[in-house]
């Protein structure tokens, strides 16, 4: 975050968004808000799958998207801030204000200071069983059984186990409308998902209907078609 | 977080703390605060420096530390979310209020979701180099020094670099007086400097001036007489 000398064009606020990323629950944010934006795309380097150079270099950020630059608060990272600033901004009538702001505040912590560091650790060693040549493979798979024995696999069932019973029998996290938890919540459980790490619809249904009622949201598909591409598994 | 039902014996509330963990700095927060608690000491496992089932059994929680029972808002988990709550209730003069709020927001996720992640990455492989019988300890020191190459040592340089900009030359995260920002960046930044991931105080001097300050102050001091004990290298 940073002050107010970034220029932007006409007043608009920017989103400088990168493909299969976290940045787009952010793009769906903006829909469901219906703010007017300007989206700027950025494709990840095909082999590396890394951020490329053009994000970067965009001012006063850290060269992860998403990025939003706002005409009057300057540039913003960090998918939770920008979620809290978008949704203070924009969300004028309170529609998908908090429900229980106590629970609010510990759900969106949840989704990144929680499920951050262990999807962080899982996809590791995902990335490294699947780059280990033959016959190195072996190895490096057997670590990660090893990993998920004694630390992922059970932090998944903890972790889950906590969300059922926060989202309990309601349509949301934030009960009768989605929520900052909603969509913040919805990257780690795409990841989970899209990598196969956690089997949602089979273990934990009620996880996988909560998935199901983003993806028929207008405004999900909205973004999705705005965006360039969100595959998880690509990489 | 949980509703209403939890009990609390004379309408105070309850810290559950853990012995050299991130809930120290919750214990420091409740002393800034004045705030009259109750706290739970429960230690780690000597050998495995696992928590003890003991903090398990705290009911609607995760059996992470910390953990606050609250006789009128329940169990909260998280420790920003527990932050986020004794400050609304009980800083009522304002005086570590947010001194701007989207780079309060901002540094707060910093401090979970970015540094979170890449603490929990080189933490397990400094773990496994530690634990790792010789021979194999030649093995993975060397896995721990690839991590570090390619990914840990660049993503510490550059997340250190972000806070000594975000610092400046002010006192605190939060400017004149500390904020929930320095209160929650306290414990990835000592588990940096106990750990030795990043030499603080030759490489970046303002930030080790800022945890100077917080030793100093009375309130951090009286929150480790309280607890038992500090030291984030000892497991």
């Amino acid at each position: 975050m940073s002050t107010t000398e970034t220029p932007t064009k006409g007043g608009r606020l920017t989103l400088h968004h990168l493909n299969d990323s976290q940045s787009q629950r952010i793009l769906w944010l903006l829909e469901e808000l219906g703010v007017d934006y300007d989206l700027v795309l950025h494709t990840r380097d095909p082999k590396l799958h890394r951020a490329p150079p053009s994000l970067t270099a965009v001012p006063h950020a850290l060269g992860k998207s998403p990025i939003i630059v706002d005409p009057a608060a300057g540039t913003i990272i960090e998918s939770s801030a920008i979620a809290t600033f978008l949704l203070r901004t924009y969300d004028t009538s309170g529609r998908f204000g908090a429900s229980n702001w106590v629970r609010d505040e510990t759900l969106v912590s949840f989704a990144g200071a929680t499920l951050g560091p262990l999807n962080a650790v899982e996809l590791l060693f995902d990335l490294a069983a699947k780059n280990t040549p033959w016959p190195l493979v072996y190895i490096s798979r057997r670590v990660r059984k090893g990993i998920q024995n004694f630390y992922t696999g059970p932090e998944f069932k903890k972790t889950m186990g906590y969300l059922v019973e926060q989202l309990g029998d309601e349509m949301w996290f934030n009960s009768k409308e989605p929520g900052r938890s909603d969509f913040l919540l919805s990257w780690p459980l795409d990841m989970m998902a899209h990598r196969k790490w956690v089997n949602i619809e089979k273990e934990y249904p009620t996880l996988a209907a909560w998935r199901m009622r983003i993806q028929e949201r207008p405004a999900w598909k909205r973004g999705l078609e705005k965006g360039n591409g969100y595959d998880l598994s690509s990489w």
